[in-house]
């Protein structure tokens, strides 16, 4: 029904285009009548993306056909016009078969899995019941375009917004990962945690794909990440995706603003995120009616709480189990620490009234007998209002503990480690082994050898794994150079640092013109 | 013109909102007519801010007496009804005096300085020749409503601005600084680049000031610093305000979001910088007609090539010279590297064709021998794709430009130091003492000593000046330090870095497998 209706006024639109000036033409949807376009491009009106492009993309049997044909790589696929070629074509690709209708795919309507032979049948009636022509012809089965899939083993499904300029200038967003529910977008996580080579090979992809492709705008590009490590297109929209919805908050050029840059012809906007991380929750219709409505007005009341939290409701008459109704993005500094904020705002298992703030500074040291020392970096931290945890992690007595807290560090949404040792003092390098992330190392006083022994077990590690060394027992320093370290990206922390400065300054200028008037003698007699 | 018929339209507006359903009811302007919202107040409509705070802050005398009694520091400041008590007052106050009409002010409108007591008769007419009221009386001169304030010293001009929640919850944002010209805002920089301890300050006269007042929204409270490091409030607005609307692109929180946030009940939303700093400059009317137009449009063009730059056009259909047309703001690493983008916007000299990237590491070292150490340090981060300055500066031969270097780094965009030095090593604990930033030190092994005094003059420094201390002759580590540290803002930098670590572990198992499969002799003869 929505469909020939929305058909309908396609045509109605395009065909008022003509009488009326119209600089350029976009479309929001492939799912449109592409004749109409083509006819509107042979009178002169400028489509972008093109209408070959358009064509190429709503029939996602001629999508395979074309990627393939410009090298992309993607899942095995074949035609199929009867059960005895799907037969065929199980037998070839094996089970589970994904069947999917060439055309009017979208949000997981027009896709069926059939786990075995005996499954074909019902999941081709599955795909899709019938669909109604431009030409308000009604097809059903095999008639509306049928074609398999050879099931791709995803790890996960990454997707890459590119746009694409007039000058055909191409820039591509940072990778994501979008994770789907019952075939429907549910989250997406930017950037996505995969390895960077995973991440450039993902934007490889996507750039040569829409590279094949004609015209200006902006293109979402699903991929999925295989076990070993390939990455394979899923397909591709030719417009503004749920997948960079994120964009509006995170980048400095949403795709919005991109996509209207892109057809008209200006400069392509910066595409980078202009903060570390962003999470996009999509508000899936629940049930029909009102209790659907509170439970997602519940959820962004919730919201509203969050720090970071933006709260997008589209304002759509009528809810629809699975429709999207709106969409909830949180962005800052981690996508572990997004996660939390994410789980608390759904009341998650272990999540409920979890409002504390997550450390961004972990301080570790191998034993009790550091923590007189350590305890200053933690004094300092907490001078400057940054949250930090204190743990005991022991690179000889618990190498499992130091081997999970090091490496689950960053997606917990610490930001910097101060590790502390003394003697053979391992557990900074180690710890500087196991994350990417910035450690610092305090060489703590042992018994014998006045340190140095701390010191130089610290210091002096192999090209490749930097430890950002501090003065022996000097905790104090420790604590301000990851106050530092953090005001790289808070300039609120350097602003509050070179107070600290200035503070420091005054007070020995204090001592100064004390001594200048009281004289030596007198001073220290004090 | 405009005032009277706005005054008309208000009045026939409030008075349909008795008729329709109204939950709550706020003003984007100040001028409007409060006895009209007292009357809609007393019938039970809701107004936020309340109408008793609208009308202390339309009469900007009546706005400096309330304040005055709670104690907020301001200029002082008087009535005057005639040229005798303006004379007094420009006895008591000295000259130049500022002459301000109560009510209807704006934009520099409403507000003349008198230089000398000659000068008085013509700026008390100067500071607006005719007043409309709400009743059709035609006021001017003193008629009008005129005080006199005492000019205040001031350095620099700066605002907050305050959301107050419906449950009086009060939240702050970052102090801005703002830049006038001819009396109208023409650059904000947020945040403001003033000790921490004046920002302290500013936010809390803004908080105190805004505590004073009644009803929930969003309120603008611009504030002078004077030489001697006081803060004294100007004027406040309440409602969201040209000096807020970096908001849109830097904070979690938009002020606009904000104010409705604010008086609609909802909870406030997180006031803080996603961006670590914005600059906004408004696009200033220039002469009537095209030619105005074009210099504007032409302004938003560039901008649109620069990153992170976002263009705002009101669209409003006359120019008039100094009327705010629209504006642009640019967000991104430091107030230092966006003033740099904002000249180039405005091709000022010195600043007309500077496209290049600005450095975000400085590698310094203290003579030209050490070059070959720290080399590797610019290889990691060219490798990195993080654009570096590579100079020379020596603490002990050219102390100068080692200060002038290390104070301004931070203003230039610089956001880590790595400083290498040998012997008695004094370079990298010198610049870390004059900069807030992290300084990385790589102890260069010098002649004698094995580097040994090269370490210890670089890594125990005294409590207060930390030194990120890497290996002697390590400056490998020094670069991939300086990566890590970056990448606490930059997620993309960390991923880089995880790969890294993965890529040099895959190097040494393939030497590993190739042990295991040669043996070690064979491994050793090649």
């Amino acid at each position: 029904m929505i469909t020939w209706l929305g058909a309908l006024m396609t045509v109605l639109l395009l065909k008022n285009l003509l009488k009326v000036r119209c600089g350029v033409l976009t479309v929001e949807t492939e799912h449109v009548d592409v004749a109409t376009l083509e006819k509107l491009e042979q009178q002169g009106i400028d489509c972008e993306p093109k209408a070959s492009t358009i064509r190429i993309i709503q029939d996602k049997y001629l999508q395979k056909v074309h990627f393939s044909r410009h090298g992309i790589p993607l899942p095995e696929f074949m035609e199929i016009n009867n059960l005895e070629e799907t037969k065929r074509a199980g037998e070839l690709y094996g089970y589970p078969l994904m069947i999917k209708g060439k055309r009017l795919a979208y949000d997981g309507r027009g896709n069926a899995v059939a786990k075995s032979e005996g499954e074909l049948s019902s999941a081709i009636d599955g795909v899709h019941m019938v669909i109604v022509t431009w030409d308000w012809r009604i097809l059903g089965g095999f008639g509306r375009g049928l074609y398999v899939e050879k099931w791709a083993p995803f790890i996960k499904e990454l997707a890459v917004i590119v746009a694409r300029g007039r000058d055909n200038s191409i820039l591509c967003y940072p990778v994501v990962e979008t994770i789907h529910k019952e075939n429907i977008c549910h989250i997406v996580k930017a950037p996505a945690d995969v390895p960077w080579r995973i991440r450039k090979l993902a934007n490889d992809v996507a750039y040569k794909a829409i590279s094949s492709l004609e015209g200006a705008g902006v293109f979402a590009v699903e991929l999925f990440l295989t076990r070993d490590g390939q990455i394979l297109l899923n397909e591709v929209a030719p417009r503004p995706h749920n997948s960079g919805h994120h964009t509006i908050e995170s980048c400095y050029t949403s795709q919005f603003e991109q996509h209207l840059r892109a057809v008209v012809g200006l400069p392509l906007g910066d595409p980078s995120m202009k903060t570390p991380a962003a999470i996009m929750y999509n508000l899936l219709g629940e049930d029909e009616g009102e209790p659907g409505f509170k439970v997602a007005h519940q959820l962004i009341a919730r919201a509203l709480e969050i720090p970071g939290a933006t709260a997008h409701w589209y304002d759509k008459p009528e809810m629809r189990r699975q429709r999207k109704m709106g969409h909830i993005t949180l962005v800052g500094p981690s996508v572990g620490v997004l996660e939390a904020r994410r789980k608390s705002m759904l009341r998650e298992e272990g999540y409920e009234n979890r409002n504390e703030v997550a450390p961004r500074v972990g301080i570790v040291m191998g034993s009790d007998s550091d923590l007189p020392v350590m305890k200053d970096a933690a004094r300092i931290l907490n001078m400057f209002g940054v949250s930090t945890e204190v743990r005991i992690v022991s690179a000889h007595r618990t190498p499992e503990l130091m081997y999970s807290y090091a490496s689950s560090a960053r997606e917990r949404g610490i930001q910097v480690i101060i590790a502390g040792a003394g003697g053979a003092a391992h557990l900074p390098g180690m710890v500087a082994s196991l994350t990417p992330l910035p450690v610092i190392g305090v060489p703590v006083r042992a018994s014998t050898l006045d340190g140095i022994d701390s010191l130089l077990s610290i210091v002096q590690m192999p090209r490749g794994v930097p430890v950002a060394t501090v003065a022996v027992n000097n905790a104090t320093n420790a604590g301000l150079l990851a106050v530092r370290m953090l005001g790289v990206g808070d300039a609120d922390l350097l602003a509050r640092m070179n107070q600290y400065q200035e503070d420091t300054r005054d007070y020995v200028l204090t001592k100064a013109e004390k001594l200048r008037k009281d004289g030596w003698e007198a001073y220290l007699n004090q």
